[in-house]
């Protein structure tokens, strides 16, 4: 790169090691979620959304289960002060579910914040005012001292307005790009602002420390949050909230660490939307989660669906290997991988274990909505056997022996690396059927008989090569084996008949089987044949005559 | 959600403490980068490379400076032969570049593969097997030590093969799905390994610790790493290498906590392609690197070329808020952010710091080869004046008087806000002059004459109201002030005339000014007008004539 010098850490560290939390190694609660989808996340888009897209969209994260929901910036734009309105006005906003607006600490801000919420039953007010050094130095030209001040006055602004309006909505601060902020300072304002509200257990105050931009390694930050959670007055009426984004690639694990550290709430988004490189996806924490057994009070058993809805509110569309959402985050090509998958899902039905551990699969997709047809075992020509061998078996009910299904697993990799295309579990049944079902040239069988004898079977076979028929006598110790040597002496053909195998065919019929029949060549490898009818005899035989005409 | 009890935590925790890392906060020194593009992202892909594209993603790669690139299983399929052959044949393989190709423990597909490497300078030959207690269980159904076997085999395989051949191949073990490993069997197997292979400095081994599905939080797995870099025998001559996917969004932080636990080595992609999730995003990895001073030894300088070829070579979409190379990761729509990048970007111009500080900016978008105009400041109705005003002045060269920025800020707001467009910088230009520029109804000035008195400035003013003309005699302080009083004093007009500022129009045309026109009406609100004129008089005019038109 051109000039690595030109950057600096912009990052502190607390004046003390603060690495309590790294003795835990998971989130064993979920926190509080509050989502920003209508703010953070609106704000970031080409398009903000529409009045209507707003509500619809609130009333999905209701659905979802949210109980805190930022729903704007009511004083800054028509459309967002006409939202709220809207939700207030027709009864949009479930008992259970607190509104959270955004506002600066100026007087005529807050006074038109007011006036936007008034009417709803559970609010918080939320200020913020920036801390950090780069912000103080070259945006507000302002000292730590004065910094701090604004801090307190719109802390004790929104006590005195709340106070006036005779209401009791909840308060939140947030020290913002509290990442570039020298943490002993930003104690300082939040310590300063607590003092103004005097937080009860019955009143608690919100204390957010936002990743306004990501400047550090997640465990800086956890040390950061861990450092603020054990200095911070009126702790225990105190809720610790964190608001990462995710510059760095970083906004999941600096969530889960800084909920390690001591917080209690996570402010983020429905599958990362936010400024820039997003706010932390909520989806992903939850369902992190999930998939270590802890319950996240947040339901998206039906991704598909809230997939859809938002990526038609927001216009964004969700990335395809977004963990837990994206259309490919289940599906396996690789040969190795499907038949890994395709061993852990025989496993389970056979053991019933109590936890799943499927290999490649962190997470039952059935959990999500999504189904293992379509979207885990798919094939191209990365696949092999045990992903043909799957999709015959789960979606045809054609259970193949395993050296054809390696032979089946060629045929479908060689077809889609020429065809540069990914093939679906109705082509590969097709291509099954075209390559190994019944074919009947060269050689035909037109009429069979059969007579037991005391050695085992003696058999009359009339047959065609290439258009000439012949009649044959042969024995064997079985019905196939007769006339598979029938076949031998008729034409001199040199084979071994070394696998027969055959089962119902549930799935299609109830009435008819197939027989899988292989054979070895003189170079000993492989020819493969089947064969499906009614009748058991004629199926083994449709399959011997496939497995000699693909020599 | 619908079952949390049926999940567990699949990882293991090492036998003692591992935690030494975080003593440190940041990766000092660029890792040996693997590219694994070519074969873990291929087999990634609905549609995997055809060799022209496999090609030209080699060439991209060698551009972008990978020093070690993992080109396939040359002995899976035809085209990754093909293409591993074509590469050797036509020298495309700089003599720095070492290229890695990935083979089972199993003697036809090692010999196949080295069939493919023939004739290659520098070869690295990477060999794996499963360690993962469900892969043991599930898909092996072997012991602990019937696995330990498998490695072993493999490991002399390689060894023996490579002698047989005369050749002096690099060798790399990876113990798959490590991260759902015991990290005392893994350590035992690793150990096991080396004991084979019995590296020296000059032939050192590589030993790779895939997260081949994410289970842990990253620091768990950072003190994995920690206990493997500990305790391999051989440790000086072992380059421990990383590799991880990003189930749980931790696939970043896996890999920087991994480095400062000890790990040399990066196994990654471009974008995060590869399995599911994907790989791990090399060039997030190296430009959190690179903004923090440390230089990555990759080049992205020109990101945007970069992200063109990777999308047409995998047919992936590259996500818009991807870190780094994302289409809106610099983008500000809002007001305060614009606000205070535009202050930042000043400060950068008057003071000249050493390092890059920029608010909402983590690093200078051109060093990618983006640029501020198109990608930072975009405006629509969450954008205030800053953004706005930032616009105007540093693509159009106007600099506004700050409450009409406010003014015009506004503007912009509400034409986005009920067109829900995003406005481009022409527009607002546009906007700007429809709104504030040469405004001639209902009032026009015809002509004005002055006459410079003792106490100040005497003039005669032709004016128009809605097509009745009429001349005013008016004095005043200067020119400006005796017009306003003159035209005031025809229409019985009731305002203060509060600003004016002009200045030369240097950016579209040196030989023309601009001049600004604030004026204060009864309600003590603002109105604005400008005009543009080579004269600064008459431009003077025409802003009064356009602000009192606004009023």
């Amino acid at each position: 790169m051109k000039n690595s010098s030109k950057y600096k850490r912009q990052y502190f560290l607390p004046p003390v090691e603060c690495m309590d939390w790294a003795k835990k190694d998971y989130v064993e609660k979920a926190p509080v979620w509050c989502s920003v989808d209508l703010r953070d996340g609106n704000q970031a888009l080409v398009i903000p959304m529409n009045l209507e897209q707003k509500i619809e969209f609130f009333k999905l994260l209701v659905k979802i289960g949210f109980k805190e929901i930022e729903v704007g910036f009511p004083a800054a734009s028509e459309t967002e002060y006409t939202f709220l309105r809207t939700l207030i006005e027709e009864n949009l906003i479930p008992d259970d579910v607190t509104i959270q607006v955004l506002t600066q600490a100026r007087e005529h801000i807050i006074k038109k914040t007011f006036e936007a919420v008034k009417g709803a039953k559970n609010v918080i007010v939320h200020v913020y005012n920036s801390t950090s050094l780069s912000q103080r130095e070259q945006v507000f030209r302002k000292s730590k001292e004065e910094i701090l001040q604004i801090a307190v006055e719109g802390a004790k602004l929104l006590k005195e307005l709340t106070e006036e309006a005779g209401e009791s909505y909840r308060f939140e601060y947030s020290p913002e790009s509290f990442t570039g902020t020298e943490p002993e300072y930003a104690l300082e304002v939040c310590n300063a602002v607590l003092e103004v509200w005097k937080p009860t257990k019955e009143r608690k105050a919100i204390i957010n420390l936002p990743v306004t931009v990501q400047h550090s390694m997640p465990h800086v930050y956890a040390s950061q949050v861990e450092y603020m959670c054990k200095n911070l007055k009126y702790r225990e009426n105190v809720v610790v909230s964190l608001h990462p984004h995710n510059d760095r690639g970083c906004g999941v694990a600096d969530s889960e660490m800084g909920l390690l550290a001591g917080a209690d709430r996570i402010e983020g988004t429905l599958f990362g939307n936010g400024e820039r490189t997003g706010n932390v996806d909520i989806v992903t924490l939850a369902l992190n989660m999930y998939s270590q057994g802890v319950e996240p009070n947040l339901d998206f058993t039906h991704m598909t669906d809230i997939c859809e809805q938002y990526e038609s509110f927001t216009g964004m569309k969700i990335n395809e290997r977004s963990p837990y959402s994206g259309a490919l985050v289940f599906a396996a090509f690789s040969g190795s991988h499907q038949d890994a998958i395709a061993k852990g899902m025989h496993w389970l039905e056979e053991k019933k274990p109590e936890h799943w551990t499927v290999p490649y699969l962190p997470i039952d997709p059935t959990d999500l909505g999504r189904n293992y047809d379509a979207d885990v075992i798919r094939i191209n020509s990365q696949s092999g056997k045990g992903g043909v061998g799957y999709i015959l078996e789960t979606r045809f009910g054609l259970n193949l022996p395993a050296k054809m299904r390696e032979a089946m697993g060629y045929t479908a990799k060689a077809v889609s690396d020429h065809t540069q295309k990914e093939l679906l579990p109705e082509e590969i049944f097709e291509l099954f059927k075209k390559t190994f079902e019944n074919k009947v040239t060269p050689l035909s069988v037109c009429e069979v008989h059969f007579t037991q004898t005391e050695h085992g079977m003696d058999t009359e076979v009339t047959s065609s090569f290439n258009g000439k028929t012949v009649t044959t006598h042969a024995s064997g110790n079985g019905r196939l084996d007769a006339v598979s040597n029938a076949l031998k002496q008729a034409y001199d053909l040199q084979f071994e008949l070394v696998t027969y195998q055959e089962h119902a065919l549930e799935k299609s019929s109830s009435s008819r089987a197939i027989a899988y029949v292989g054979i070895q060549k003189p170079d000993k490898t492989l020819a493969w044949g089947a064969g499906i009818h009614a009748d058991i005899i004629h199926a083994s035989i449709d399959a011997l005559v496939t497995a000699i005409n693909n020599r």
